[in-house]
């Protein structure tokens, strides 16, 4: 009994002390990585490039080329060891000519904005019909009867009192995804939504729809969500309530586009990547500046940062910038098919596809034993205002790298103000502070810089 | 020896389970706090009229007038159980017509946005001279027999590594406040220096500087980063560089202006004080958005909030809306000095004058066990992304309440962008978040809850 107690009383005291340990190298190697993304203006060059002279960039359009052929560029000036571009087929939709709509309340014709939903089919001129406002899923199956002929307006809010702005966006995104398909389903000729936003503003947001295999291909679109206060005040009144729209996007075959690859060479062992990534396609609207141009910048400052400092990796080090995050996720599903093929060894991949913001941490979709890993890099970060090292969910591009040892982590940023910008005409360079978009760069490259030391000792302890 | 080791072990085990215990009630109080702040748009309302209707307020000011009067009106609208005017003596300093100013590079002009700083001498007419440019003080110094008649260029930047912008603007801001009687020593005619910002913009900011008793008023001005950029590289050329400044400035009488106090009867300890506060006025710039009109409506929130959701405080909760900070701190000293003639017991006092950006936390300036009971805070408020609870400074207004026994506490926001605003035409309406805004009032609110809590906690264990 004694002698358990005593032992016990010695793992207590040796747990209390397990608290990583952390080197002069460490924190002189990311004092120099923060010093050099915050004194350097590169990567916001780089952004205001890619916003004011390409801009928006659908994949499957020619902005999209153009961005292919500049990261390209970029990457070799840094100069990486090595850039190529890795073939990935990718989808073609245009919107066509700018949307018009209009909102009738009695005689009287309210013009407002309106955007295509990504992927949805026009509406072969004119389409102007009455308008059943649901809640949500549940409230168009209950009023399935009344919707014939009709336009669904699915006006389904952001809970503001969710705290992460993603979680509101999670919990309402399946309007857009499936709203056109529900509604079809009880014989709406079209549908309309609230943008899926956490801003009371004029801007409609744009994004993913998908028709479903069995249902009539409706248009959908989506207003802003003044509009859409607009339009539910409007349906309370006894006047008769018509929407009308215009919108000639087109579906075409798809076409052949690439993901640009950068990679400083592992000094010691070059077959093992840590891959850095965000999406270089955008939604055709604004300039991509948020979604995802910070993450394509940052993603390629980290190697800028690395080589700047002199900081020389054992690991191979892969900036990669995915074509066609937004519609289909061809390049994160190419990238990780063409990685098997391949036999690469992916040791992580971290992902920024969360906006420019100021970093908060990096959630972590790992085994247990790594994501303890990564927790207990928390102490160390705590100057640089990292606090959140946690289990979750990563990224989409870099999902499908998913096999049970590859460490998966998405960059957490302060999203209050993402879903402002979201798939709008909003997303500019402007709504991109500098400082934050530099912190999240070196926040990156500081994880790079752990897990390539964290690869040297287990694999000189083996 | 085996009774002591026992003795550890079972205290090591206590130590282990000394995790501060949160219940059902603070949960909820506090879940309907942040629910009711992110569904309600009054804060956000009360600073659009704040900033569009009233605008800047410089203490002294007509506009601050209008403030007070305003605050007044907002306090007694919640219902406050009792709002009053606490008469306050304030500097009068009044910038005048327009700043003109324009560099020569040889023959050549270009005329720049200047700033006065606050409190500076007009310049009697046109002020033309050449201009010496120094790094700092000390620079100025080993430069001290070339600066007679001269106007001395301070050109000191942010260094950009620092991470938190706060700490580089401790280091530069005696530039400001002490620059024209550093420069006035040997002879100066004038002094112009970098603003304090960590953007590269065309914004001059302003700001309270001081001259020393011995030595000669000489007019003091900042300019934008990019025009201290641009005069910089001038002087590199071999050309001839004059300086040419008009400012009209003036001091006056002082005159009486007001704190603005509204408070929440205790219900239990009424005679026991929690302060929340801001600043009423700002500089003569601008609209006095984040600087500090979002503390301001964020102090008024959480007196709304508590009223809206049923809270009965046991202790008189507080807002004090203090009039010239920016100036002197008359409304912080006043506030203190009355306080301690009728005998007021505070307890706490919480200030929100970081910008109304995300909240992080708060700092405390108290005594070790008090700092330790706020750190025990911080695992109840992760959900609400607050992380960072830790002795620190609290805030210019709230200072001179310091006493051994009154907690005080400054709310910690992401500051990462508050240096583009601060003390500018630039600081607006347009540049606060509705939501960051919120969850900083709730956060303010939670922590009034809990220190209320513990108010009643202590006082029914005596």
């Amino acid at each position: 009994m004694m002698k358990n107690i005593l032992l016990l009383f010695v793992s207590l005291i040796l747990a209390s002390q397990v608290k990583a340990q952390f080197t002069k190298q460490d924190s002189s190697v990311v004092k120099g990585f923060y010093s050099e993304a915050l004194s350097t203006a590169q990567a916001y060059n780089d952004l205001y490039y890619l916003c004011k002279k390409i801009g928006h960039r659908i994949a499957g359009s020619e902005a999209a080329d153009k961005a292919i052929l500049w990261g390209d560029s970029v990457l070799k000036s840094i100069p990486a060891d090595n850039v190529f571009l890795m073939p990935v087929k990718v989808p073609k939709w245009k919107r066509g000519k700018k949307e018009f709509a209009a909102i009738y309340v009695g005689k009287k014709k309210t013009e407002i904005p309106l955007r295509a939903l990504g992927g949805s089919v026009g509406t072969n001129g004119t389409l102007k019909a009455e308008v059943v406002e649901v809640k949500d899923f549940e409230d168009l199956k209950a009023k399935g009867d009344q919707v014939k002929g009709k336009i669904v307006f699915i006006n389904k809010a952001f809970d503001p009192a969710i705290i992460n702005t993603g979680s509101a966006y999670g919990n309402t995104s399946p309007i857009r995804t499936n709203g056109a398909s529900e509604a079809a389903k009880y014989g709406a000729v079209g549908c309309i939504i609230r943008s899926l936003t956490s801003a009371d503003d004029k801007f409609p947001h744009t994004g993913a729809m998908r028709y479903k295999d069995d249902v009539t291909k409706i248009p959908a679109a989506a207003l802003s969500s003044l509009d859409a206060h607009f339009l539910h005040e409007a349906l309370q009144s006894n006047k008769k309530i018509l929407f009308e729209m215009r919108m000639e996007c087109e579906r075409f075959d798809s076409v052949m586009q690439s993901n640009v690859i950068g990679e400083i060479k592992g000094t010691v062992y070059p077959e093992k990547i840590i891959v850095v990534g965000g999406h270089l396609d955008s939604w055709d609207v604004g300039e991509g500046a948020h979604d995802d141009g910070t993450g394509i910048v940052q993603s390629m400052e980290v190697l800028r940062i690395m080589k700047a400092t002199g900081y020389k990796p054992a690991c191979t080090i892969r900036a990669v910038l995915y074509i066609n995050e937004e519609f289909g996720n061809d390049g994160g599903e190419t990238y990780a098919k063409v990685a098997k093929e391949k036999g690469w060894e992916h040791v992580a991949a971290i992902e920024s596809d969360g906006g420019g913001f100021t970093p908060k941490g990096f959630s972590c979709d790992a085994q247990d034993g790594q994501v303890e890993w990564a927790k207990s890099l928390m102490p160390f970060f705590e100057p640089y205002n990292l606090y959140s090292f946690k289990r979750g969910w990563s990224g989409v591009d870099i999902g499908p790298l998913k096999n049970g040892s590859t460490m998966l982590f998405a960059l957490m940023v302060d999203g209050q103000r993402y879903f402002d910008f979201h798939h709008t005409d909003n997303d500019r360079f402007e709504n991109v502070n500098k400082r934050e978009l530099e912190l999240g760069a070196a926040s990156m490259a500081s994880l790079v810089y752990f897990i390539d030391q964290k690869v040297q000792k287990e694999t000189t302890q083996k």
